[in-house]
């Protein structure tokens, strides 16, 4: 394969679901870092030569440039048991993995980042607006995962897939967004188990 | 192939979505028709049997359920030429889709839904203070279509793929949610390219 650049803030849950594909993948990762609240990912450079959408992260494979964490995640696992053969278990996959960009990511990471990293007291009017909304639908998407999860080991085939790497990037640290795990304990059981595989990896290593 | 249905609200985008595909695959689809203003999607039958997030579309494959239409399209359309053989190219197909979904469907097809359907004087406050961000945000995802479509005839590969039926659902009637296509025209032309293929179907179709 050619050479795996992953340009990254190592905060963001987007970034480290692809470094989880690497590791169970085996497959080495150079990393670029990039400090989103410093705007490092809005700059003209970046803009240009890494992602006109102004997002990490990107995943570079030799000179062209991926975005969107499931598209990454997709590309490296490729070909490995990470992503079911049967089509149906295949598309039941992606099914959770645009659940968690539709559903999870914007109430429960969203919440994670604008309490944990930029401070309650510094949101805008909107956001502040837009939280009880965020609150409830985050809540709604880890009531959804629990209500499965109580009757699955893992997302999707019976073992572990790249639905159940997206969705553990944001999940495992929710509590950093106001969402106490101990109310979903189907969710905090999976989540132990996702932790305790080999080739597991902690997000801040 | 078992039997397909397909349970939707035929002014969705999303439902749309998945009757392109199966348009351009040959597929037969049987069609349920659930009102979403109603709240039919939200009884307890339909959390019960077909979908237990309380949305549609949902592809029923047989007797199995797979709701989120990036997932039903790619279901579909596996195996056919709308899904790249390339692993690249496979993967960057993806990297739109879960664009649309993240940074397109939320804001443009959210504002559809707001202004033509429930109607600008029946929003409530939370969903009022949202509209700035929400236009700005469709605004910005239009930008960089027209910005890749500058150079290209079709999203990836060169070619009519799933990328281009996600994002094709709700930009081709951005108009009911107040984005005048005209300041796109890059984007104009490849509706045009997408409405003229063969086996095209209409959205009120």
């Amino acid at each position: 394969m050619e050479k795996l650049v992953l340009h990254e803030d190592p905060v963001s849950g987007n970034c480290y679901k692809i470094r989880l594909v690497a590791a169970h993948c085996g497959l080495p990762l150079e990393r670029r870092f990039y400090d989103i609240l410093k705007g490092e990912t809005r700059t003209p450079e970046f803009l240009a030569q890494v992602n006109a959408n102004g997002r990490i992260p990107v995943l570079q494979i030799g000179d062209r440039f991926l975005p969107e964490s499931g598209a990454a995640c997709f590309y490296l696992a490729d070909g490995s048991p990470l992503i079911p053969a049967d089509r149906f278990e295949r598309a039941d996959m992606l099914r959770w993995m645009f659940f968690e960009q539709y559903n999870h990511e914007p109430n429960v990471a969203t919440l994670r980042f604008w309490l944990a990293f930029i401070g309650e007291g510094r949101l805008s009017e909107a956001q502040r607006a837009a939280l009880p909304a965020k609150r409830k639908a985050g809540e709604a998407a880890l009531d959804l995962m629990d209500e499965h999860l109580g009757a699955h080991n893992f997302f999707v085939a019976g073992r572990f897939t790249l639905a159940d790497v997206v969705l553990y990037a944001y999940t495992h640290v929710a509590d950093a967004g106001g969402f106490d795990l101990s109310h979903w304990p189907a969710v905090q059981a999976w989540c132990a188990r996702v932790a305790a595989l080999p080739d597991h990896v902690a997000m801040d290593s």
